[in-house]
């Protein structure tokens, strides 16, 4: 009883912490480094993992699990890539309210918008989060994709500097080792996003592209790339994505489809790439 | 022109070549290889990626990407990881449609449970997939879980050998680079399912174990363990899960409310504990 009741006190105290300081992202926790050598009792950083749920004009849309940090970028970028809205400047108000359950993010957007998102919610139950397990049928299940209308030429040591740079601005993955990033990288400028979710990291990029002159360039991923992946890259007009790990099949089918130029396993010098679209990769 | 042409034979080849082989998961596709040597035309191994339907009783219940492997284990493990059924005997029939959007797993299941789930889809839209992002709001994202009633004594050293054995039977990664995978360990035999999404993974196992004989033991995934993992761990009662990278903050907090022991960054001789539940690891 002792044991659990302390337990109850640590979990309360490490809560107001997060509550303390929510866009840090982590929150140390108690734990036991173990090894040949011995055990040790340590505090670890571990990434934060929230219910963050999206309303529009009053009513809840969907719940994903998320860092609670850039969640108004998460707001716009979510918005934006599962077709909500066209624009950010439909978007009228973001509000974040903090409850017990989680964080609501309550957006207000055009009476044009909402009453299309009424339409479709009457239309298709639930499509929502990754943007597919919402789905309820095979034909709900693949969406279709705009052919990418910006182009990029790239070298391949550009990518690698671009990799380079993103990976010192990990800020949540080196405190916690648990965080995808996404990356918009114009040959000089860097701008991330992190997340436990690689879609939500990507979701937060595109939110973040909207705000302020930096919204050209190509997008590196610190994951795989799926076809959730590549269909939200289109949806933000990016025309090449460069991965760390590999693509699966129905991404590239998709990136060609959109013409976008998929690269994966971009590890230092070396990549592979598995189509050829708008961006070109100069050899 | 000519160019998309050959592309488009190339697909349909593929297509073809993955439809008469559906259990391999994988396709060649061509790609190029780039590297300070030069560049390589290659023909790579991807991870297949379709969507894949679970319907009940003739009612198309969710859609997910996985990868075409092992769909029985998966269709039984979503079942019960998502409390449709209670146990595996409630399910009456499973049938596979291949189909050119995707795939159909048909499941028939108890009178009684497919009443349940017409209540349930009554009262709540699209609770799908990784088990959250259907929701719709916060007091839909938290799920109830139960107290595990099982208990294992191990080692560090165990573990170890666990993910030597885990290591050596992930068919699909090293043919990929692009899958994840579960195993359950009872310190001799190991069962392992592979696919390109962790949570699939692990439906994928937790159905497996409803087979033959071998249904106790630790739980070893090759991904973080999020929230959703370790629900999915309890509702297979397994008191200790270990994972190759770190857990988040909501994995420990749920972990800790069902009993289970929890274990990170689980890599050679050194792991993280994060809580201490009815798994016992003797240090």
């Amino acid at each position: 009883m002792r044991g659990l009741r302390t337990e109850a006190l640590i979990a309360m105290k490490l809560e107001k912490l997060l509550i303390d300081d929510p866009e840090s992202g982590y929150l140390p926790l108690p734990a036991q480094r173990i090894n040949a050598q011995g055990v040790a009792h340590t505090t670890e950083h571990v990434a934060a993992e929230r219910p963050v749920a999206l309303s529009y004009n009053g009513v809840s849309h969907a719940v994903m699990m998320a860092t609670p940090c850039d969640l108004e970028d998460f707001a716009i970028g979510f918005s934006l890539s599962e077709g909500i809205v066209g624009h950010a400047g439909e978007i009228t108000d973001i509000g974040q309210h903090d409850g017990p359950a989680g964080i609501t993010m309550e957006l207000r957007i055009t009476e044009r918008r909402i009453a299309e998102l009424r339409e479709r919610r009457r239309m298709l139950t639930g499509r929502t989060g990754c943007g597919l397990c919402g789905a309820e049928s095979l034909e709900q299940a693949i969406r279709p994709v705009a052919l990418v209308t910006s182009s990029v030429r790239i070298t391949p040591a550009m990518i690698q500097a671009g990799f380079a740079q993103l990976g010192q601005r990990q800020t949540l993955n080196h405190a916690t080792g648990a965080a995808h990033a996404a990356a918009l990288f114009d040959g000089t400028r860097c701008l991330v996003r992190e997340d436990i979710g690689r879609h939500n990291a990507l979701d937060k990029l595109i939110g973040a592209m909207q705000r302020g002159d930096f919204h050209a360039g190509i997008l590196l991923v610190t994951s795989r790339a799926s076809y959730e992946m590549v269909h939200k890259a289109a949806s933000a007009n990016i025309s090449l994505m460069a991965a760390i790990s590999a693509p699966t099949s129905l991404a590239i089918e998709l990136a060609r489809e959109a013409g976008i130029t998929l690269i994966g396993f971009a590890r230092g010098e070396s990549l592979t790439c598995y189509t050829q679209g708008k961006g070109l990769l100069e050899i």
